[in-house]
């Protein structure tokens, strides 16, 4: 797949996905939701890649579903050019859509908000492990000011990541609000100034793709997201002494222990597309 | 039905329910409870009210419940006053209690907290959407210290609003605390001079109204309050793209977008009573 | 049992756990694993104890698994010293880990970190009530850094305490952080200088133990722990409305009202051994 509205770019072990309609603050259309979901796909596949980043091209990170179809542009019927950019059908196709893929990649991904982030621009990136924001970005979960409703999911998203309350807050006023704000109600975990952004988003995964086994990442990632309370802890404990029982006799467990007696950086031989332990995916 | 425990008065797009036994700190009676569900039933099927607020007259929020008559007052059987004041029967009938009322509400509604609000008488407003406090606020969820197990559903909502943490540490000690503990624990959003409450409540009450689509106010309080992660995303994701495809073609999001493009306060044209989606309820 | 890698000392109405192998941080094994979890049990069983608290000797909480056995520590088939010493056989069979020991508790639990506490030593003691840490504490889910993956339940229990955000930041790269960063993420809710944390501790159980009634504080651990958003607040209504009637009718509601209007501390007659309703437990 050729990527038209989004750059797919590999630097060492991290892969950067930059939405990349700058004139328009990156607004968001089928085709870019189509294109984010292939490369969080290209990214979850290449053994190469370890951690992910997701950022804007320019001074947004995505202004919203692009409306420039004016009161049609939500109407999958009418028909209108925006109609045909926003949908159910194109990025909630199964199998084929951006909230699938950001959820069941197989490595880290790290959202860096360069700028306003409103509807499904904020949405978009809630699937995301770390979540860090420059000082200039902005915030909305716009839906009820626009007649609609919480998109992809994050009725499902935002009380896990910030709580029930704050997602309350949020999404029945519309109101738009400052990174300062997000930082204070658990949406992203570290503000910086906007030249940090990209540099510390950067060391975060390297951070990650130094110190951590790739699959160890990919299994921990999917027991966090999908271990909530619809599950006994008695059921994840057999899931995990599986694990640890399996992982505990590789050569993963082998080098982690032997680099950190001998304070060292360590190098794991273990793979995700080759070695993810035979009770992966247990859903 | 006629209220003689709470006040209720629509004021604008406002509805305002007062606990009003002020000379007993507001505590609470099987009646007021019925009342209470009577008036945000009452609240919820009225298209002029498009968010509710719920407060105690006088010094009070709700002092728990009337122990008036004393040791017995918690025994339904014992046939005192007390026993008939408060029980399992009386406000928790199958589609009569006010949990349910105020879990089903298809209107925003906001607590404002303006005294003392203790055992029955927080846990009476943890199904409310937003929550803000008067600095001469205090909360209790002094159960175990009365020989009883937090009520109404309270050990459902007190771990999703504030995370099982804080709920363990409120519910196993019992304490008394302050609003800033409120505050600092995420109960409540906002703490305020007592002469700021009523007018921030307001103030939040028009937001609300004068900016948000009711039919999409209605939806995603449900969505919200619903989606926990007992279910998963994908089941989600069907929901509300659905949600997206019928509201996309409908005349509030129309609306939504013209107004936003006109710079103009909207004008929804939905109202609850009639244009709820067909897929509502969908549990 | 005879304990030799714990301590169990019940003072008053407080039962002391002490992981106790201070020449090695307190480094678990699978032995520790079994002997805290029949100190729990011990002290759930005793209707003397009130409160438990759980520390570790010297200067560490728990270093984690002891991996004195170098490279082959988690190795359970390779019969080396550390494989026997950790895995998924000892501490997890059916009925008899320190896990459910610890979720099944009839006491309230409260982990006193007095030092380092890292992979299994900060997981072993996430199924606790009340988390509060010395200014020395470190803390670290280190486990992707060795090629292995949350255990002991913690993908469950962790994003239950912290928030899923957190829960996710703290894993995928496996820093250990300070007792500062411990509380403002929620892992703990007191940080108190070294000297001051066991007294601290006591103050707490003491307060507990002295104010709430054991079947209340029982039933109330249960509740809390188990009804996440899996169940609906319906299903809750129905269960909290049946112990209020029958916990209303009993001795221990006629004390915690009478002490309260008589302004004494309460004396309540009921025993966890004796008197918890018959509908416990109802999972």
């Amino acid at each position: 797949m050729e990527f038209f509205e989004i750059l797919y770019v590999v630097d060492g072990p991290v892969a950067m996905i930059t939405l990349n309609r700058p004139e328009k603050l990156n607004a968001y259309t089928a085709r870019m939701g189509a294109e984010l979901a292939q490369a969080v796909n290209q990214a979850s596949r290449d053994d190469a890649v370890r951690a992910v980043i997701l950022t804007g091209a320019g001074r947004g990170f995505c202004a919203g579903a692009d409306i420039s179809a004016g009161a049609d542009s939500f109407d999958t019927t009418a028909g209108g050019a925006g109609g045909k950019n926003f949908g159910a059908g194109g990025d909630r196709a199964p199998g084929g859509g951006f909230v699938q893929a950001l959820f069941e990649c197989e490595k880290p991904i790290i959202a860096a908000f360069n700028g306003p982030a409103v509807g499904v621009g904020v949405t978009l990136a809630l699937p995301t492990d770390i979540k860090i924001a420059s000082s200039s970005a902005r915030f909305g979960f716009i839906f009820a000011r626009r007649g609609l409703v919480p998109e992809a999911g994050s009725a499902w998203f935002l009380p896990q990541l910030v709580g029930l309350s704050q997602a309350l807050r949020w999404c029945l006023t519309g109101r738009i609000f400052d990174a300062q704000e997000a930082l204070a109600g658990g949406l992203v975990s570290e503000v910086v100034e906007p030249e940090a952004l990209l540099p510390r988003a950067k060391a975060i995964a390297l951070e990650i793709a130094e110190n951590c086994a790739p699959v160890s990442l990919a299994l921990t990632r999917q027991m966090l997201w999908r271990f909530g309370p619809a599950t006994s802890p008695a059921e994840l404990l057999k899931l995990d002494g599986g694990f640890a029982m399996t992982l505990g006799q590789g050569g993963d467990v082998r080098e982690g222990v032997s680099a950190f007696l001998e304070k060292r950086p360590p190098q794991f031989p273990g793979r995700v597309s080759t070695d993810m332990p035979s009770a992966y995916p247990w859903w």
